[in-house]
């Protein structure tokens, strides 16, 4: 698989703090952060930011050697259950504590049906909207600087025929209609943080969702990226759907984000269950050979998107099991020790895919550079500096 | 079923020719046409009108006995086989005929992947668009004034991913993308005669086409109405699929038009051919048993239609058996007799949704009438007059 387009090539000139070339010398060019987006749920960086102990930090800890980006949960009947009371500190702090930890944060959704907040339903529709728009503002505002990509609007394709239980905004969309309330909450996002990443997210990989996005893009939605999620409960999609998704969602030449990427390590959910939430078990195991599998399917998956052009994120959703459905769905078992998939993912993300090198400069103290697209730190001696290497344009070093 | 929308409850007032009342006197007032559009495929009209003989004349003579609309075909490869030689004449003079019968005609289709002209496929996607736009502006200005509504573009929803053969228009369609291209030729057809009803029309009932529609609406395409293909050879879709269609295509506040119904008058083709054109048989025979659930079928689906107040016009795809895939489908059988199902829907459109009475006028020349919407004659004793009576306003009428 052809992974030419993400890295670099090209010339680096190095300098000394007065310009001069720093000739003949070794320089170790070590990589410190991808350009690429490797994600996971970062739910769990939440109760050890606010009340941290041995376990959490040694989840977060794991976390960190491998993944430069995290989703925090902004699900709106948990972010504020009573009107007026938005959990705000708890979701800045933790999102503070992953920018110094040189992780990209991603809030999780401005807008969906699924865990709303009741109290909007005592209202007509057009005080929903209003507070809908006015709680877009507030977030997308307020955690500017911190956090500048949201997924916007969550598994529209269902929205307004979704009959599980009545909420405030399936309302608002059916009189709206798809594309009405996409536009809607777009602009208010696009207006509140003109640079932000605005993502669209579904679970159904239809032609209704392709179908959705044309919609949106030929009505002037300023989309940003189009999220996938790719919960694979029922056993993993495998080469040809994974290159038919992308063929389909290729063809708007937007960046594609796989925003909530799951495959287990225990017995597959049958294929009779529509709505994944409603396969409740008390119990469901990793075992061996489904830790085996997984491990085998996330290789598979990681290199195939890696390889794609537009793909430029891919978040696994559970870091650890035992989190949504209670499935063995983590790179971490419930004791905390690590699957194979964690260390083969580690490998591919940190080693295979990332660059460590020590080089000689000619005369003109110029080196011919290849390596992985992200940021890095050069050292010669005692000097030292940090760049960000993610074009082909011959650069000039400055170190210090 | 509510059918009190078709009807119009009025105070007619009559006077003679002077403009005094035409007070205390019997008057004869009968239905001359529908506002409502009970529609059938006028293929036949073409043999018609160009060779007519005894079988076309019977043919024709029935088919006028109930409808008001009729469709004509306009597939670019048989429209126009060799390119700059358009069949125009052949499809003017029936166009003309029955207009002059006082039949609305519509156009069928102007963009479709199927029956397309293979000379397009020598060109360029540029070119081909062109060619497509150019081709629009002919047909839609050509035979403005005797045609003003046209099927713009056909089964959209299946056109980038259609892969039996290829085509000019699946080739363009997969660059500009749905939305786009859609919009490309409903803005040149709106543009070429900005009074004409345009159509999308597609046998694809999913999510998919709401969202395609809902994605046209808020990128500004001119759709005036929305076209559902109800092809049942597979079996009757049943009340609840029909409301649940109806329900959900309904929220756009469009009027729709059922463009392509075919209930069958013999045996069901089996559920699992897909796509209906690879059902080929020599014999498909219409049964005693098959013609009496057809006209059970055709009532219901009808009076459901009627009832709804958002629908303005069924049309039968084919009137007589054996046309498309030999099919059982027509309301007459080969040997030209008439089914079960030709008796009752002429019951339906001529008898019970029909108005013929005759009622006295008061001693100001007022009658309160109520009656289905449509074209009227009044007669009373040797003076006369025609109306189109649409509305409830208050209305006076001149005999003479």
């Amino acid at each position: 698989m052809n992974i030419s387009h993400r890295k670099v090539n090209k010339v680096l000139v190095l300098t000394d703090k007065n310009g001069a070339p720093i000739a003949n010398k070794e320089v170790h060019i070590r990589q410190t952060n991808h350009s690429f987006l490797f994600g996971c749920g970062a739910f769990d960086f939440i109760p050890h930011v606010m009340n941290g102990d041995d376990r959490t930090k040694e989840i977060t800890e794991s976390w960190l050697d491998i993944f430069n980006y995290g989703t925090l949960p902004f699900y709106w009947g948990n972010y504020e259950p009573e009107e007026g009371k938005p959990n705000k500190e708890v979701l800045m702090n933790t999102a503070k504590y992953l920018q110094g930890k040189n992780v990209k944060v991603k809030g999780h959704p401005l807008c969906w049906h699924t865990v709303c907040a009741d109290w909007l339903m005592k209202y007509d529709n057009e005080t929903i909207l209003k507070k809908q728009l006015e709680r877009i503002e507030r977030e997308v505002v307020g955690f500017k600087g911190v956090i500048d990509m949201w997924d916007v609007i969550n598994e529209v394709v269902i929205m307004p025929i979704f009959d599980k239980y009545d909420n405030a905004i399936t309302r608002i969309c059916k009189e709206k209609g798809r594309v009405g309330l996409i536009r809607e909450v777009f602009e208010k996002a696009h207006e509140c943080n003109p640079e932000a990443t605005l993502l669209l997210n579904d679970f159904n990989t239809s032609v209704g969702y392709e179908i959705l996005i044309d919609g949106c893009l030929n009505a002037g939605v300023p989309i940003s990226a189009i999220g996938i999620q790719s919960h694979q409960h029922q056993g993993y999609w495998g080469k040809e759907k994974l290159e038919e998704v992308l063929d389909r969602f290729s063809s708007f030449g937007l960046p594609i984000h796989f925003t909530e990427n799951t495959l287990i390590s225990g017995e597959i959910m049958p294929a009779h269950i529509v709505d994944l939430n409603d396969w409740q078990v008390d119990e469901w195991p990793s075992t061996p050979e489904g830790e085996e599998r997984q491990a085998r399917e996330i290789e598979e998956m990681y290199r195939i998107l890696f390889s794609h052009p537009l793909v430029e994120a891919i978040t696994t959703w559970d870091f650890k099991d035992g989190a949504w459905l209670n499935a063995p769905s983590g790179f971490l078992r419930k004791d905390l020790s690590k699957k194979p998939s964690y260390e083969m993912l580690k490998k591919l993300v940190k080693n295979e895919w990332w660059t460590d090198t020590t080089v000689k400069t000619d005369e003109n103290g110029r080196i011919d550079f290849s390596g992985f697209m992200g940021e890095y730190k050069l050292t010669a001696g005692d000097m030292c500096a940090d760049a960000t290497l993610a074009d082909d344009q011959e650069m000039v070093i400055k170190l210090g």
